[in-house]
């Protein structure tokens, strides 16, 4: 695809692709996350897994299931045993809830903005990267970059930290309607929401983990 | 991305490379484009200069404060305006202090080894590396490295989080023999002395930025 300049800055065009094949796009991904996940043996051979690391090797593989908070995983390695993955990530949400005020303001502030000047720079978290791509924001036209860049600053002017999102539970169009609607919102109902969305980004990409183990060890 | 013979051999790397350098590299990056603005600024206005920091600025000038902690710099940032630097650096206190015993693990977890692997694989923090390099541990003897190597082990083993220590204001034959000391204190006494430590680490470090900042502006 070719990049095109403007407002957008160097946003590569949209793929023609009509918006309902990019929700059902998100949908199947949704779904293929979860078949493994609900079948027991993944999990059941997980926790064996993640109970054998080193402090090392958890927070190698789990050092970013909270965006750029290896804190959260390096602490979470204390509650070993975990007698299954769903322990792990209640884990992290418990240790996510546990935070002040500022604190939780501190864990969306480790968050880049959607199509933001990371994305641009190539400085985004691989995990980041893939999750906006999968939502469209890597080929967003210059018209939808400008619209996306003057909500997040908006956003981010009114409530003290960026507008956080659980991108492949979105797409494009679902995200700046969400940018126009939760900007309107009272400070500590948004950053409950923003919260919220941190923990459904925990989940997926715990997930994600959980299937990585599958498929090395092919079941 | 490359599999991972860690953990069972199961897994991925998360990322192509492990997530807390990443995270580095974003803010290194990003403090070399904050640099410009604190020129023609800075010292005896430093606390003016850090309240008009935007987020994004705090967390890049003082993301690595605490290593690979980017989460309490960006937290802190709540507290603006700051009185005072000493201010920020009691911020950084307060906010280690107010977490779990499990949340002030993390913090050890998130310090590489002293002489350690990555050390050796060129992959510590800016300052880390720097830090390590004051206190000679960039040129151990093979027989000090060995035994340092050997002490960490042990060290590890004994507590499950790494010796963190103060390298500015030691040397390798003190940090070995406060390896040799500190291996032998109760968990939670020993938990205490290294947080301590991260608070002094933390006070050079500041007094680091703070010094860039004034040799930028000649002062």
């Amino acid at each position: 695809m070719s990049s095109e300049q403007g407002p957008g800055g160097l946003f590569e065009k949209p793929a023609a692709e009509p918006l309902c094949y990019s929700v059902l796009r998100t949908h199947c991904q949704q779904y293929l996350l979860i078949v493994p996940y609900l079948l027991g043996t993944v999990c059941s051979m997980d926790v064996q897994t993640v109970n054998s690391m080193t402090c090392e090797e958890f927070v190698c593989v789990f050092g970013n299931v909270v965006e750029r908070c290896p804190l959260i995983a390096a602490a979470l390695w204390s509650r070993r045993p975990f007698s299954s993955t769903l322990e792990l990530e209640n884990g992290f949400n418990e240790f996510i809830d546990s935070l002040s005020i500022e604190g939780k303001e501190g864990i969306l502030r480790c968050h880049p903005d959607l199509a933001g000047r990371e994305l641009l720079a190539g400085t985004l978290t691989v995990e980041s990267r893939g999750e906006q791509g999968q939502a469209g924001l890597t080929s967003l036209s210059s018209a939808d970059a400008l619209r996306m860049n003057q909500l997040n600053s908006q956003y981010k002017k009114q409530f003290g930290f960026p507008f956080v999102i659980c991108a492949r539970m979105s797409d494009k169009d679902r995200i700046i309607q969400q940018l126009e609607s939760r900007v309107r919102n009272q400070q500590l109902q948004e950053l409950h929401c923003g919260i919220e969305e941190v923990k459904s980004i925990c989940r997926l990409r715990l997930q994600d983990i959980y299937n990585r183990a599958a498929k090395s060890t092919k079941l």
